[in-house]
This record gives C-alpha cells, sequence and structure tokens, in this order.
C-alpha cells in the first residue's frame, strides 16, 4: 500500500500545515476548503483522477485536514494520505453530476458539524475545480458563514520548495532531459507526429533508472513550421518536413513534481531571421538567468529579457514564466507569481520557476526555456543539462 | 494548416449550431457563454490545450459563434474553427492569472457590443471551467443583464451522435482495442506498472494504420491486487505480481472522440470469489445490453446489471455507465445522463455510453465494460471487440 504515499516526511507536512494556518490566521479564516488538486496534494499527500467530481481538503487550525470525495475514491485516499482513516469522509454516488443535489450539501453539512456554521470559511474562487455552482450552493447551503476568496493562499505557501521537494523536481527534470534527447534524435523528415508523440510518451513513462515517470499536467506539445505559431496545438498524424522547425514543450513528471523543458529542431537549414532570434533569445536567457537572484525581483528576469530581445527589434507581450513544482491537469504552473514587466514578487531562496520566452511569429515558433531554482546566492541553479541551442538537423 | 480542422462537413456543424439554438430559445436565452471545451470544440471545431487560461465561445441566435480566448491562442482557433477571421477575439497577456484584473471583464466588454448588456445570458454554472470567480466578474461587469444557469444545454444536444461522429468514434474503438490487446499481451510478472503504460501510451498514440492516436481525456489507469479497490489511483513503478488482478481502465481517442473499454487480467489462478462475480458481472453486462435499446431508459440498463449482481449477492451503488464521445480533460464522460436507477432518461439512436459496472471491493477489483451505440432497432452496436472475459495468464 505504501508505494503510493508521496515520498515526505511528517516534518515535511507538518511544516506545509504550519504555513498554510499562518496564512488563513492572516486572511482570518476559520477554516479553508481546499479543492484545488495540487494544494489537496501538497498538504495531505492525495493523489488520484478522481479531481474530475467535487471533492475538498477541510483545513481549520486545531485538527488533521479531513480528505472528502466521492465514496469510491475513499479507498484512493486511504492509500495516499498520512491522515488517519477517521479524517475520510466520503459521499453518495447518487450526488454525482447530479441535476437535484449537488455534493456541497454535503461539505455544507460536515463543516456545520465541525463547527463552522457561523465561521468565515475561505474558498479558492478562481479554480478549475471550484465551479460557480459550488460556489452558489455551499453559499446557500451555508446562510450563516462568511465565505472568503481564498484563491492562491495555499499556492503562495507552495512558491518556496523544501529540500525534500527539490528532490523530486530534479528527478522529473532528469526525465526531461532524456525526453528532450529522444525527441531530438528521433525527429526526422518524413516521421508523423503521433509516432514522435509515442517516443516521448514512452520516454517520460519509462522515466530514468529506478525514477518512475508520472504523466505531466500538459500533454507534449510539438508544433511544426507555420503551426508552430500557435503555441497550444497539439499534434496530428501530419509528417515531419525539410525545411521545417518544431519545437518540443514537455515536462518530465516525478510524483507529480514538474520541471519543463523546452527546445526547437529545425530540419534543414533555419531561415536567418529564425537564427538571428534565436540568438537573440538566448542573449535575453542567459540575461535572465543571470538577474534570477534572491532579493531580486520576478520583473527583473522579464525586463532582462525583454532588453535583450529589444535589442533585436522583438517585440514580446506576452509573460515570460511561472513558478513549478506539483500539479495536475490541466496547468503545471503555480499561478500565482508571473515572470512580466509589472510582477514585482521579491524572489526568494528555494522558488522554483519555468523560464518560457517563446517567440511565436506569423510563420514559425520556437522555444528554448529553462527551469530554474533561486539560490542563496548567485545565479539560480538551473535543473536541465541539454545544451542551450537551436538544434539543426541539416 | 487545414489538416488541424476538425473532420465534419459544414451541414454537421450547421446541425450542431440548430440543436444548440432551438436548446437556447427554450431556456429564453439571448446569448450563451460555452466555457467547456468540449461544448466549443463541438460547436466551433476549435482545439487546443489553452483551456488553463479563460476562453469561451459567444452564441446567439443569429450570427456564427465568435471564439473568445488568449490573444497567443487566436493563431489556434485560426487554424481550427470553421468560423471566419472576424469571428476570433483575443485578449490581452496582462489578464492571464492575474490579480488585478480577470479575463471576464473582457468578455463582457465584447457581450455589450453585441447588444446583451440587458439580455438574458446563458452560463455553464457547473463546469470545470468556469470558476465562481468567472461567474463573479461575470456578473459584476454585466450589472443589468441576467445571467441563467445553461449548465448541460449544449452537453444535451451532444448525446445523439451523428454518422460523421459515429465514424470518429469506431476510430477511436478500433484504436481502444489495440491498446487493450497490447495490455493484456504485455502484462506478466515483474514488469513495472510505468512500463506497462508506456507500451499503452505507445500503443495509443500510434494508433491504427492511418488512424494517429490523440490523447484521451483521463490517462490510462491499471490498479492491481488489492489497490485496485481504488478506481482512480494512477500508475508507480511497482511491479506486476503473480496472483494478483490489474483491471485496464483506457480509452483510445482520435480526433478527440473517445470510446473507453476496460478489461482485467490476472496474473495466476484467480480466487473463486473473484470468478463468482465476474460470472455474474458478465451476466449483467449481457443483461444490460440486451436492454440498451432505443424507448427503454437509462434506468433500464441499470436495473437488469443491478438484478444480475443481486443474484450473486453483490451490492453494488455506484452508476454503471455515462454517456461518451468529443471530450476534453479531465473526464471522457458528458456529464449528462447517468446509468443508475433514479435516471429515467429515454434512449434514442445514436446516444452513445460507456457501460461501466466495475466492481471494487475489499481487496481486489475488476472491470469489464463496453461502449456502446443505440440503434433504431434491437441491442445497441458494441463498439469494442475484445472479448468479453476475464484474462487469466497462469
Amino acid at each position: 500500500m505504501d508505494s503510493f504515499r508521496a515520498p515526505f516526511s511528517a516534518s515535511e507536512y507538518a511544516r506545509r500545515l504550519e504555513a498554510a494556518r499562518a496564512a488563513m490566521a492572516l486572511a482570518g479564516l476559520d477554516a479553508l476548503v481546499v479543492t484545488d488538486p495540487s494544494n489537496i496534494a501538497w498538504l495531505t499527500g492525495y493523489d488520484g483522477w478522481s479531481f474530475y467530481t467535487h471533492q475538498a481538503v477541510i483545513l481549520d487550525h486545531a485538527e488533521d485536514p479531513i480528505w472528502w470525495g466521492r465514496m469510491q475514491d475513499t479507498n484512493g485516499a486511504r492509500r495516499t494520505v498520512w491522515m488517519g482513516a477517521d479524517r475520510i469522509l466520503g459521499y453518495a454516488d447518487h450526488f454525482v453530476q447530479s441535476t437535484t443535489c449537488h455534493p456541497m450539501q454535503e461539505l455544507a453539512r460536515h463543516l456545520v458539524e465541525r463547527g463552522f456554521a457561523t465561521g468565515r470559511v475561505g474558498v479558492e474562487k478562481e479554480n478549475y475545480y471550484y465551479s460557480a455552482k459550488a460556489h452558489e450552493v455551499l453559499g446557500v447551503s451555508l446562510p450563516d458563514a462568511r465565505l472568503a476568496d481564498a484563491t492562491a493562499l495555499v499556492n503562495r505557501c507552495r512558491a518556496v520548495k523544501s529540500d525534500e521537494e527539490l528532490g523530486l523536481m530534479r528527478k522529473a527534470a532528469a526525465i526531461s532531459d532524456h525526453v528532450i534527447r529522444t525527441a531530438i534524435e528521433a525527429a526526422v523528415p518524413g516521421l508523423r507526429k503521433n509516432a514522435l508523440v509515442a517516443e516521448i510518451y514512452s520516454a517520460m513513462i519509462t522515466g530514468v533508472g529506478e525514477d518512475w515517470g508520472d504523466y505531466p499536467a500538459i500533454v507534449p506539445m510539438l508544433p511544426s513550421g507555420p503551426d508552430a505559431a500557435a503555441p497550444h496545438l497539439t499534434w496530428n498524424g501530419d509528417r515531419l518536413k525539410a525545411g521545417e522547425g518544431t519545437f518540443f514543450e514537455i515536462s518530465g513528471a516525478y510524483r507529480r513534481y514538474h520541471a519543463p523543458l523546452c527546445r526547437t529542431v529545425f530540419l534543414g537549414r533555419p531561415p536567418q531571421d529564425m537564427l538571428d532570434a534565436h540568438a537573440a533569445l538566448l542573449e535575453g536567457l542567459e540575461a535572465g538567468l543571470d538577474v534570477a537572484r534572491a532579493g531580486n525581483r520576478a520583473c527583473d528576469i522579464a525586463n532582462a529579457l525583454g532588453r535583450a530581445l529589444e535589442k533585436a527589434g522583438i517585440e514580446r507581450s506576452a509573460r515570460c514564466g511561472y513558478p513549478i513544482g506539483l500539479s495536475y491537469p490541466p496547468d503545471w504552473g503555480e499561478r500565482t507569481i508571473s515572470l512580466r514587466t509589472s510582477d514585482d514578487t521579491i524572489l526568494e531562496p528555494g522558488m522554483s520557476f519555468h523560464f518560457m520566452p517563446g517567440l511565436w511569429v506569423d510563420d514559425w515558433g520556437i522555444e528554448t526555456t529553462e527551469s530554474l531554482v533561486i539560490r542563496e546566492d548567485g545565479p539560480p541553479e538551473v535543473l536541465g543539462t541539454v545544451p542551450r541551442q537551436l538544434f539543426v538537423k541539416d
């Protein structure tokens, strides 16, 4: 059974609870309803593909967290959370996707039983797994409680990684390296995109040595040629062509921890404008990495990148990165800090980012990126080891 | 470019618009804001892994739908939707995961510009991609509009599949068959679970002949032994053991269409209670399939299954199936009809279901399931061709 349990120490979970409770206290919350699967896993260890039905963790200031979800998933909770079986609650199956009742009625009942009927209860209003309807039903079912927006309260606690977490991220990064090397090696004119994705998945899930690969929160993306101007197209059965570039946007995952990595391969001779843009991109990456230091701000990275790109006449408006770590679909970012000119968050040792300055122009796209960890001193730890270059297979 | 476009005729999209508009008229809606990625794809053809940022389709009674999303994803929209470029709207990147502004402010502006400031506007309140916050911001930004709950309005239009859709589902089913056969063949004692998943992904994405495999909306699940009591655990690096059963819960996907299929393999000699339960399960499956006919009700299938299981002394409370077709993570069901005793929806020709009577007991689990299509007359078309049995490898 224990092979499913997340490999963290009791003190690591204690640290997390303490951080979340401190943030709750600052926000004046008596209880917190956590619905983000990444936050649920971070607090309790829970792991399972059950987030398509309503589930939550109830956190208060005194007792162990409560895992709450569909009855059939309590078996998975018993195998993955660190709390005792008495802290696992299931709701009956007739609540699932019903039009006449809603699981949040059950959650409200548990909150009332635990003394929060008139409490100030935090909810994650901006989350894939907390729908407008869930909020409405919870509000109606707790007429005397005050529901407060606690979006990203736990996510922000996750920003600085512990050594235990960094250990898992380094394993994820080794898998990312393996996947990118496999993809660059396999890419030849005539190969179908889906056949290439099959090789990518095989490397990603096989993992590296004993370190088995988990599923990443986003599927591999690898658009080619003019389609690489569209960053989020997934693959099809088209064939790779000579004279086209393809970027690989992937992440290895180890025990739900991610370390994304992107590289671009060109089959043939890249056009001069792409070579020039990539040179500027590398300069911007180096400049951004150099200021990714404790005490600097998130925007310093974006500004350093921006200056290098501007010098080359490249305008780029999208953010150039986001925090990474534990995640579930549909996003491997933490949805807190953004590496952009308007974000002045101070960088702290242990924060981890995907520095992701993709360039998508009208008729091609390139992505060369790094996952990094802010150090106590000096420039960041770069998690990947794949050379930072445009890979040309002529 | 056109290789990314969904392979549907203009008349198929016209049929879909007509159905959605008829449902809107019944609900008294002037406009509909569609945020479910499956509904967006069904109406417009849009396909991309961009649903982790806010996006929507605006549908009214007169004009072509409008695709609205993040600016960098308009390039993907141009490649995948059937509407003209003038029906594609992007919002600036600073709205993405911002704490000071929200994309729904932009959507509200577009709705006002199109004359819906005082209209009755449908929203999908119970959806992963319509958060409590999104609803709040849209409401505040449209103070004179009436936001009405239109959850599952489009999903219900999707219940009866066209011949064009069934063509894609049959291709997905052929991929499911290929994956299940690959998994059963590969499963041997000592094999690591993740190595087996690597083979599963490889088969799933390689596809069958020209028909390339898309990513399924749920990752493969294959719990073993006592862990198979927990239906939604994902894999780890443990080794398959002699004397244990493993079920495979997978779906091939073709152009986002699914046809899930589950089979169970036992390495060694299954215990008598598992054999008995599986015999009852098969009887229940046959009985359920026999009543899966146009004019009967969803609950008739659940009742037929229930009678066979009860006869064998098996109590099973979870629903035993759901509609399937086009889907995006985190769920491959359509979230409308449920095959359970309380659902009296009349079955219609062209409806498609995953008839999914998994059994999860204390120390093992078995899943033998079928995807089916209701016919005009007689029993349903069963999409899979893998023998309906417990696979024993002694």
